[in-house]
């Protein structure tokens, strides 16, 4: 297939021209010709596929008509409110899932990271409904998962053996969970996950909610064990808040330790008046970043849209980004960033990478973020996905 | 004309008959007739009309091209490079200023309060093109123009005599700026504004950026003059950063004087990592309030977009809200909010109340807050302003 007339990053029009799911080809437009179907895309901005690397797929609940939420204020009135929300409605993880996965799809991710939830009242359900999931929409999604005990590990007997099922049947990735503020015994909550990791060789990654100096501790926790267990540039945290209301000492030395360990940060510009780690800070001292949607529509909130433009662009409002050299930056970590944080082999434009690949109106890739018009096209592995807005998967 | 099926912010599903620019019935759907033309308007919901009440739309420098910004990041860095941009792109401020008008209609926006640049460089060109656009685009949009002096105004000698031609020539607020950060001087700076308020008899809308104890001090310097000059709701305070920033005993000290000399505050959920008036605090205390676009597109930075929920929805991401009535109190601010402060008059859903509305997709306004797709339709005194997202105006 060849795509004809597409405006790169560096605003140069271009066809491509992609064979078996691969970019073949890249040449200025009007000097690629192809035997099999072509797409005029009209001078339309391309982006390589956008990647989710923190999702809650399961969690959604979309198109089940309005959530009305007044959940109260805390973490636990919030696990609380989920468990108990999910047993009452009878929640169809699977149903749930592919219903955010194809809105993903329609905006132009093809690469997720998500998070399931695993706990001694669903027990592996929401798993066993994300794993058919993974399955429908392997031709528009590549679905990561990590096991996750999001209503505290520890603390609820029984989790830890479920986790290590999930990894047995395939999950891709451990999880953790701010190890002092839910289980209440960060050694422990860290020495449990570091072992599985080492066990079944598994990736990591810890949601790390905690604030201030308590974050900052458990972030101290995980980079010493990351060191001692060799597992330097398998570790994401994902929020780090802590980052964002530290003292500048604390701060440096914090950000000296994920540079050493080569942990990487999620952070997906936090709604909340105050707490937002510095994107620039972190990305000028050499720290990997990546982002992502978080839960959707979820028993949380409604704030997050499945969206990665939109996602990028708060990474921009929240960081003050005004610059064109900072807003690509924020373009980057919704892309490459995540691509290799996550671990996407062939990602990018050029000849020999994956036909991974979104198509928007737009005058060049920031006007696309900023208008964030319905995706006119999106590929994946060769394979038109999406048009027009509209899933295809 | 009559509106049919619409669903009404309780929920209901409603018919609305317009006669004379007015809303003259409401009834439950079906139960009213006309014998004009009728819309379907198929169960979407609607809105009162959105009131941007900080708008800067001479600035904009939409279809223009998108503008590469590499703009150092002080103020003073930024006020200097608009002023040169101007004088080297021959800014056509009727041009532009009815681009963004328009792009406002398509989105809903019925009522905007629009500061307009006013200083030595410029004179009064940026006035003298907003009042042809007030002129054109009068059918779909109500302008209140702000006389503002962008670049300092006791710094800039001939600035207060632009300001004061303006207000004879029909600006219907003055504006002021940073007295203390900008012009240096706080006294000179707030008489002269207080001052010319009180002789052509004009509401007061002050930029105040200061952050921590030094907004603070304008702050209180603005109340003093509130209350000798009997200016008691007649006062905004825009953006006031420094409600964002102190300690919680100035906090308290300074909603204490907002309230007493009924002074209004615009927070547009600011972008950067920090200051954040808290939207809560402030209406909990009876503070009246209202939110804006600001500049769109322009030398600043292109995070703005002239789209009122899209501003709804910054103002409930930066201040986390996640229930309802947290939501809904973002939604008035963007709607009745706004009317209020800026002086709207037969304002709102009621009969008797303008015909001025929006139409959008959506379950509920909270769905059409999150989603934001293009408006339906758009009504401004009983006649059709924009459809589908397009301006008809």
């Amino acid at each position: 297939m060849l795509l004809r007339n597409l405006k790169a990053p560096d605003g140069v029009f271009i066809d491509l021209l992609v064979e078996d799911g691969k970019i073949v080809a890249v040449g200025l437009v009007g000097t690629l010709t192809s035997d099999g179907e072509e797409i005029d895309c009209g001078g339309r901005v391309v982006f390589p596929g956008f990647v989710d690397a923190h999702a809650h797929m399961d969690k959604t609940l979309l198109g089940l008509g309005w959530y009305r939420n007044d959940v109260g204020p805390s973490l636990k009135d919030m696990f609380d409110n989920e468990r108990n929300l999910r047993l009452a409605r009878n929640i169809d993880f699977h149903e749930q899932s592919s219903r955010v996965g194809r809105r993903m799809i329609a905006a132009g991710t093809t690469h997720t990271r998500t998070f399931v939830d695993i706990d001694t009242g669903i027990g592996l359900a929401a798993f066993e409904g994300l794993l058919r999931t993974k399955a429908d929409l392997a031709d528009g999604l590549s679905i990561q998962i990590v096991a996750f005990p999001q209503s505290g590990m520890l603390a609820r007997p029984g989790t830890v053996e479920l986790l290590e099922e999930a990894l047995k049947q395939g999950a891709e990735v451990i999880g953790g969970l701010d190890p002092s503020a839910v289980d209440r015994d960060p050694k422990g909550h860290l020495d449990t996950i570091f072992g599985l990791a080492a066990k079944y060789d598994r990736d990591i990654d810890i949601h790390l909610h905690e604030p201030g100096e308590l974050g900052a501790f458990d972030m101290e926790e995980i980079a010493e064990r990351t060191k001692r267990l060799g597992f330097q540039g398998r570790v994401v945290i994902s929020h780090a808040f802590c980052l964002g209301s530290v003292d500048e000492a604390t701060l440096g030395h914090l950000v000296e330790l994920l540079v050493e360990n080569d942990i990487a940060i999620m952070s997906h510009a936090p709604s909340g008046p105050r707490v937002s780690p510095s994107v620039k800070r972190l990305r000028d001292a050499g720290v990997r970043m990546c982002t992502g949607n978080d839960g959707i529509r979820d028993s949380w909130g409604p704030l997050n849209m499945p969206d990665m433009l939109l996602r990028a662009f708060l990474l921009v409002y929240r960081n003050n980004f005004r610059r064109d050299d900072d807003i690509q930056l924020a373009l980057d970590i919704a892309t490459y960033g995540g691509a290799q944080v996550i671990g996407v082999e062939n990602y990018g434009l050029e000849p020999g990478n994956a036909a991974d690949l979104v198509v928007v109106d737009g005058e060049n890739q920031f006007e696309a973020l900023f208008e964030r018009p319905a995706r006119f096209l999106v590929m994946k592995a060769g394979k038109v996905v999406a048009q027009n807005g509209e899933c295809l998967v």
